[in-house]
């Protein structure tokens, strides 16, 4: 098979650094057939024992999302109770969802059934159906900022709620919440990052060489295999 | 800023499409700026509060691989074990892992600290912390295709002895150990669904509208918001 080009190369570069989390959302519908290849390339993910886990509940009826909304305005509640000052504050003006903004909502789910009695490779790492599940995530987030369209993951939910909303069965756990629309914009950096809460880590103390306790950093030292 | 353009779209969903799980490796090293692109992409994944809680062990010496190896191979005959016939028999013929023949593994690993005590959005979803170190491995993967690079994800392994193995601490939790090379070829197909393994499903089963059992099929219905 050829290889990719130069220019594809960075067009994939591109979709990784210019992603985002996003939860300001335009008033602009996602036309059906855009939809379903971002949907795709999620289910193009790699996944254990090729077990396909996955499952998308596509919702777009306001009241749903209303419903879905309503759970996660208690969670975000209740976890600015737990910030003292000034981080409560802080917290406090963060926007952190636009569920009812935006015209797609899709909760990925994980099904721990699919494929048993015996998926190849699961034995040993039990929840790498949920880190299936992940991948498929990360699939439909790139893809869909390829084509324009902003995500944002709302972990601001109690999934078992989120599963009562949705009509889940009890077997299935719901693992992603994404809104998905058009963006107001996509940030030039993490909103985290542009309003103090955090900074990006140096990627040199995240890379260990050899062991955990080995020389940081990816090109340090003369260990090429 | 600029749309993408029709070519890098392209380029995006060719990476998601021609990504494999990859076993065969050639006996060529990779250069040093190479992984740390590609590296570089697993830490521009989304993560939960930003906390980037991922740490990349970078593996070239024969002797860890082999101690790695040891683990997978043990972990690869238990599940043997637990197969009927004939799929005992086919399940032995599958190449599984390549770890000794990769010039590079990279185990990526969650710290669970990272960013304590508050980690915006982890309260209401406990484990968004490894889902956010799985989002960063679908980044590598497809960073690594499109620079023409395979990565195998080894699921056959005991995380707390490859733990032991790379004097990861115990609070850090093993979560993708990943063979990283320059593979023999990019299958056209999954393996296991070359090998008669298993079938991809149909996308249009896995969809469901407006709740679990509205209909199927992201394309039916008349339901643009």
């Amino acid at each position: 098979m050829v290889g990719f080009t130069d220019d594809e190369i960075r067009a994939v570069y591109r979709a990784i650094y210019a992603r985002r989390d996003i939860r300001r959302f335009r008033d602009e519908p996602i036309p059906e057939e855009t939809l379903e290849r971002v949907i795709d390339a999620a289910h193009h993910a790699p996944s254990v024992g090729f077990s396909q886990p996955w499952d998308f509940v596509v919702v777009r009826d306001p009241e749903t999302k209303a419903e879905i909304e309503a759970i996660a305005s208690r969670a975000i509640d209740a976890a600015r109770a737990a910030y003292e000052q000034p981080r409560r504050s802080q917290f406090g003006r963060l926007k952190l969802e636009g569920i009812e903004d935006a015209p797609v909502n899709v909760c990925v789910t994980c099904d721990p059934t699919r494929g048993e009695p015996h998926v190849l490779g699961r034995n040993s790492m039990r929840r790498t159906d949920v880190y299936s599940t992940c991948l498929a995530v990360q699939n439909l987030w790139l893809a869909a900022r390829a084509e324009g369209i902003g995500v944002g993951w709302v972990s601001f939910l109690y999934p078992s709620e989120v599963r009562e909303v949705l009509d889940i069965p009890p077997h299935v756990k719901p693992v992603a919440y994404l809104c998905v629309g058009y963006p107001e914009s996509f940030p030039e950096e993490p909103i985290l990052q542009t309003e103090g809460w955090r900074d990006r880590l140096e990627l040199d103390d995240l890379v260990h060489l050899e062991g955990w306790e080995g020389s940081r950093g990816v090109d340090e030292g003369d260990q090429r295999a």
